[in-house]
């Protein structure tokens, strides 16, 4: 990485211009920077001519946190390209186009979605997308099944895992999730009137001690390869289709972990609905169809990983009785676990969500941090005992009365 | 690796007098070869005027097996040498002293054991070792929660997962132990009078589910740095001190498996019995001692485990009230049902013990493989039930009446 430096908007253009087959040879090229600069320098490239355009995502080495910059390992750059291409294999889909990866400078071509809506943004908007359910549960239950040892040879599985170890990344994740919230930590963020039901989390043993269980399945268990970050913010889309990106925290981890963010953000929008209508039909309404979508989602999820256990596992795995089901529950009680703490980190932690921040009515905004703290307790809490989706809907519903 | 080749023992030599501070400087060194050369060359060189002596090991690009040479990384050299250090570094009185290594060669210089006894041999001559039980408990303990997250550095412990990835030879576990005993394999080698018994596995749903759980332990779970591979041949024994050797299969598992190992070698030869005393009061006087030292071994892992996490670990952990409860109650039930696994494949999967394999009678290995098998399945079926070692011993007792 001698050559690193930040790319100026010129030097992006021409590194641009360099990637074959993607803008017309004469085209005259125009850029705009996207994105705050935290971690990453975005930059969008356009032919007006043409129509064509790309997403230039240079990464930072570096990560501007509480007025601080920390150092952040660009390795973190190959792991993303890396994840996308076999994304980008097993779902296409739902995967942004790579065009071109550039280590030395830790840069990334791909796909402009500039048509898409950034799904938070959408459902703050509260729009409906009848498809997502099904999209993202496509794209979980294929990514994770294709990726773990129930699809793969014992060994490439083994090379894989090395290969996304991803040490720095994870790290945040498991101090600013699966730690932080559950000690008075300086990381910890909130408004003084949640303060009761904050430090009423921190007393709790039970919850602490199904927090290190779920913790400790974060650090051990390398079941598949995980994207590490799907909230709502990762997830663009429109009527008939979604992208997935940003997969710098892509590991091999639980595969409980990526469909519980996804249902996490889901129900902190569920909670946020509080502050975002004042017809209580419409905000049920809305609610309900949340709620749908998350049943709609592990639904899809669980046949589809199923089908393609029975379509594609070794014939042992697919004759042993009992084993699918023990392996479905299991995955079912993660994903309400790690849903569980998202959600506490997301309302009181370092990283909020604008679905509850963005309220502006102080009472109501309450309302949506203390239901979406109900929630999350009730969930971390059910973890292990799970059995069923609607369980998660039951809390759900019964936190928002 | 552009230099290897296999030594001479002339090489040997000339490799053993350039490292520093063993021999002395005039030393008139002698050399013989040791072992069976199916996966290692083992010199012994030593200088009959001063004593001194050591072992050179070089391992073999193949392994011999089935009358075929199937190729096999020396990696495995790197990745023994590595854990070498790291377990000289926690419990130096287990370890032998590591001299030098070249990875050229594949070539480990190491302490010289022969002062000591295989443990198989010394167990099937019937010694006893007073101490071993306190010895090998702490060799678990110190050397398995030192490299698991509950000691580590989050980030310190996910580079050694990666640098103790082994692909190669944890897929000949896999397939040997946890896989191939529970399905007709040609890898399955047993006399045609247990021929019902072996059937009566590979038919049993039950077992196979509870396999295929241990299996994906096994295969994900990253726990801490194991042995890999911790029989009773590994471990060399003299009645103050053991040593233990072979460290090619190290990787990061679950810790159950280590143990579990250890404690199925000593019901093997708890089995065996049957057919080295015609004597029953002192068959069972030994297997008494034999039972005493599983429940032995067992309760000072845990002691010292559980003292080390108080001590050591971080405040979070030593503080959230029953995970160190639920922790090793699981740590109980994996090394039951690894224990249970490894018995079974020892018996009449690929590589057998001469623990029983060397009754002379026909009719006295025949019980003590029923036996074996009785004990290994009860072990798979109790795992995720069992609650205290004493079930263990129970279990055995009732299969030697």
């Amino acid at each position: 990485m001698v050559n690193y430096h930040t790319l100026t908007q010129a030097e992006a253009v021409k590194f641009a211009r360099g990637i074959k087959d993607v803008f017309p040879e004469d085209a005259q090229l125009d850029s705009r920077e996207l994105g705050d600069g935290n971690l990453n320098h975005v930059f969008h490239i356009f032919d007006q001519a043409s129509g064509q355009s790309i997403i230039l995502k240079q990464s930072l080495p570096y990560l501007k946190m509480v007025g601080q910059s920390v150092p952040l390992t660009l390795d973190r750059v190959r792991i993303e390209c890396e994840a996308l291409r076999i994304h980008g294999d097993l779902c296409p889909d739902q995967t942004p186009k790579l065009y071109a990866y550039e280590p030395d400078f830790a840069l990334i071509a791909m796909e402009d979605l500039s048509d898409y809506t950034v799904l938070r943004r959408g459902l703050i908007e509260r729009e409906r997308y009848p498809l997502f359910a099904e999209h993202i549960g496509s794209f979980l239950a294929r990514t994770m099944f294709f990726t773990s040892d129930l699809a793969m040879d014992q060994q490439e599985k083994k090379l894989r895992v090395k290969s996304f170890m991803n040490p720095e990344l994870c790290n945040i994740t498991e101090d600013l999730i699966l730690y932080a919230p559950f000690t008075k930590s300086r990381m910890n963020i909130f408004e003084p009137q949640i303060r009761d039901a904050v430090e009423q989390i921190w007393k709790e043993e039970e919850l602490h001690l199904e927090v290190a269980l779920l913790r400790e399945k974060y650090l051990t268990n390398a079941q598949a390869l995980l994207h590490g970050d799907l909230h709502t913010d990762n997830i663009f889309i429109k009527p008939d289709s979604i992208k997935i990106i940003d997969r710098e925290f892509a590991f091999y981890g639980p595969i409980g972990f990526d469909i519980g963010t996804v249902i996490a953000n889901l129900l902190l929008n569920f909670s946020g609905q509080e502050g975002w209508s004042t017809d209580a039909e419409k905000r049920a309404e809305y609610r309900r169809y949340l709620l749908d979508t998350i049943n709609d989602l592990w639904t899809h999820f669980e046949f589809e990983f199923r089908e393609l256990w029975n379509d594609y596992a070794s014939a042992r795995l697919v004759n042993t009785r009992g084993y699918q089901e023990s392996y479905m529950a299991r995955l079912l009680q993660d994903t309400i676990g790690f849903a569980g703490v998202i959600m506490l980190c997301r309302v009181y932690g370092f990283i909020h969500v604008l679905d509850i921040d963005d309220i502006k009515d102080a009472e109501a905004r309450e309302r949506a941090q203390r239901t979406a703290l109900e929630i999350g307790v009730a969930l971390i809490k059910r973890n292990r005992s799970a059995h069923s989706i609607k369980e998660v809907l039951d809390i759900a519903l019964k936190a928002a009365i």
